[in-house]
């Protein structure tokens, strides 16, 4: 299965993401593999028996978010030079979303710009970060402060690498598929209330379908001045709870979930969302472990972490929440108490 | 006097270098000027006269080249989040080449871009980084191998600045001036041998006339694939003296200059241009002062050292060289054995 993705109508930012078992892929330029240690144990030897290139190197880094910084990319940046890759040549991205994020921007700013492709290991980077554009890194003050736009040549998604994925990072993904049906599809979200995801038939759909709704946002909207912004459901709380509890304690994917669950209690106050739907979302979680709830020590001094999000304009937050099942609003100017009162009770 | 640049005919990309006397600039956003402790005590005071926005911030960096790295862009973007910018934001570079290229490269990153002005204090970021895009740090490996392709809103060029420049920095910046006369324009050659810069109104016309130079190459070739080579004249040998001598040992146009010799002897192994000729581009060099040689202590190691330019395409070199006075070639392919001989010769 291909799918393309054309944004801006400009041809040449066009790309492709392939689904389906990944048996060969040939260069004629230089290709350098980005990955860590984790996933250069368990997959290096056969992604690089499936490569065919004038010149394979690699550049292996630590695994885990709290490496996501600008020493790791000063690092691998150091790895390239060594290797004596040039403006032409390519980088592939093997593995999750922090591998795609950072290789992704190393490639936007080695010799001002080369070539990159993403060969996602995780259920989250296969449906949330293949088709998104956004690389970057975190520092003291928050996620993803520092990065560009940059879009990869191409996306290989092939599930034979998720069979060594442990199943909290498969639910973390799990978490993004529930995000985008509850707030983009609501025919989706009704088939995944009774989807077995272990199937490899359902999963490569459910993967393709996220996919497919992301990269419609995607393509209206590339430097998210609106509609992107619906992706955000679970995120503005979800960073700050990452933020709070300090990168690490929780995965992604379960700030996500945890942050939807504080969305929801924010869009039942608003009336835009009814207690029952509400409930349905948070079933779907549950059906993929993500049944926990963050209770935050101090919600005013969480209310205030939101502001940190580098999605904020002059100190205005737009909240996306979810319209019924299926439908998304965005939400400025909420007073503080209504965001304090769901913060809570989303811990609850 | 205004010179609008304007890449790729996208009306986005189009800026406009102001040349004159800088009395007022006002914004409706958050700005926050970038510089170094040097001009900081010179100039900031003035500056920040001359501005007008609801806020106005501060990044002071360390003086010299040798500051110019990542850890330095990471120390500049931690400020950006203390002070609380976010992506309307404007960044202002004020300083030379190295201070312009750091904010660039900082704007084009801080939450995945924000926009950037330049008010450069020196000759050498009037004449030669005002009409680039080029911005980017340093490593270990070499030169501006870190950066991005990141266009200004504007550029304010202003002599009075110039007053507490070092006398070796301004004719470092001559340096890029008679670059720019003796491959692209006869004319301006000619009147450069006899001009006086001391002369306001003379030095405001060379900056002038090397802007337009420069940005008729810009907007040719914004990413470099042709014409924009042709500014390599003297950078190629001139980066690979840096790299070996230590950077901060010369200063950026001492090198060019000395790279400039270099070059003349290759264009004249190669018939290009008759001696006589490139003893006029010499002799004009040493007008400001610029009439070292650089001597390598080993020639072979030094060749070597031309192919970390990421310039190098394929472990191919192109250099840029004088054709005559106000032409230029890219030649590439040159046998070993008389770049070697150049790099000698241009030492004696």
């Amino acid at each position: 299965m291909i799918i393309n993705i054309n944004l801006n109508k400009r041809i040449d930012d066009s790309y492709n993401i392939y689904i389906g078992n990944l048996d060969r892929l040939t260069f004629d330029m230089k290709v350098a593999i980005v990955t860590n240690k984790t996933i250069a144990a368990l997959h290096l030897e056969k992604l690089r028996s499936l490569i065919v290139a004038p010149e394979i190197g690699e550049a292996i880094i630590e695994d885990g978010e709290q490496h996501k910084n600008l020493a790791t990319i000063g690092a691998i940046l150091d790895r390239l030079c060594d290797l004596r890759l040039d403006r032409k040549s390519l980088l592939i991205a093997f593995g999750g979303g922090v591998i795609g994020d950072m290789t992704g921007f190393c490639a936007a700013i080695y010799q001002r710009g080369v070539s990159f492709i993403q060969i996602p290991t995780t259920l989250l980077a296969m449906v949330d970060a293949s088709a998104g554009g956004k690389t970057g890194v975190n520092n003291d003050y928050g996620k993803n402060l520092i990065g560009a736009f940059n879009q990869p040549k191409s996306v290989h998604i092939d599930t034979k690498w998720l069979t060594s994925l442990p199943r909290r990072e498969f639910n973390s993904g799990a978490a993004e598929i529930v995000k985008m049906a509850a707030t983009l599809d609501r025919e989706f979200f009704e088939r995944l209330e009774s989807a077995n995801l272990s199937d490899e038939r359902e999963l490569i759909a459910a993967i393709a379908q996220s996919i497919h709704l992301k990269a419609d946002i995607v393509m209206r909207d590339e430097k998210e001045s609106g509609a992107r912004a619906a992706l955000n459901y679970g995120h503005t709380f979800g960073h700050a709870i990452e933020k709070e509890s300090g990168y690490g304690a929780y995965l992604h994917g379960e700030c996500v979930a945890m942050g939807m669950i504080m969305a929801n209690r924010l869009a039942e106050a608003l009336e835009l969302i009814r207690e029952k739907e509400a409930q349905r979302i948070e079933r779907a979680l549950e059906r993929f472990g993500l049944s926990a709830r963050y209770k935050t020590p101090n919600p005013e001094a969480f209310y205030d972490l939101l502001f940190l999000d580098k999605k904020t304009r002059d100190n205005k937050i737009t909240f996306a929440l979810p319209r019924s099942i299926g439908g998304y609003s965005l939400v400025s100017d909420i007073p503080k108490e209504l965001v304090i009162s769901a913060i809570a009770k989303g811990g609850e």
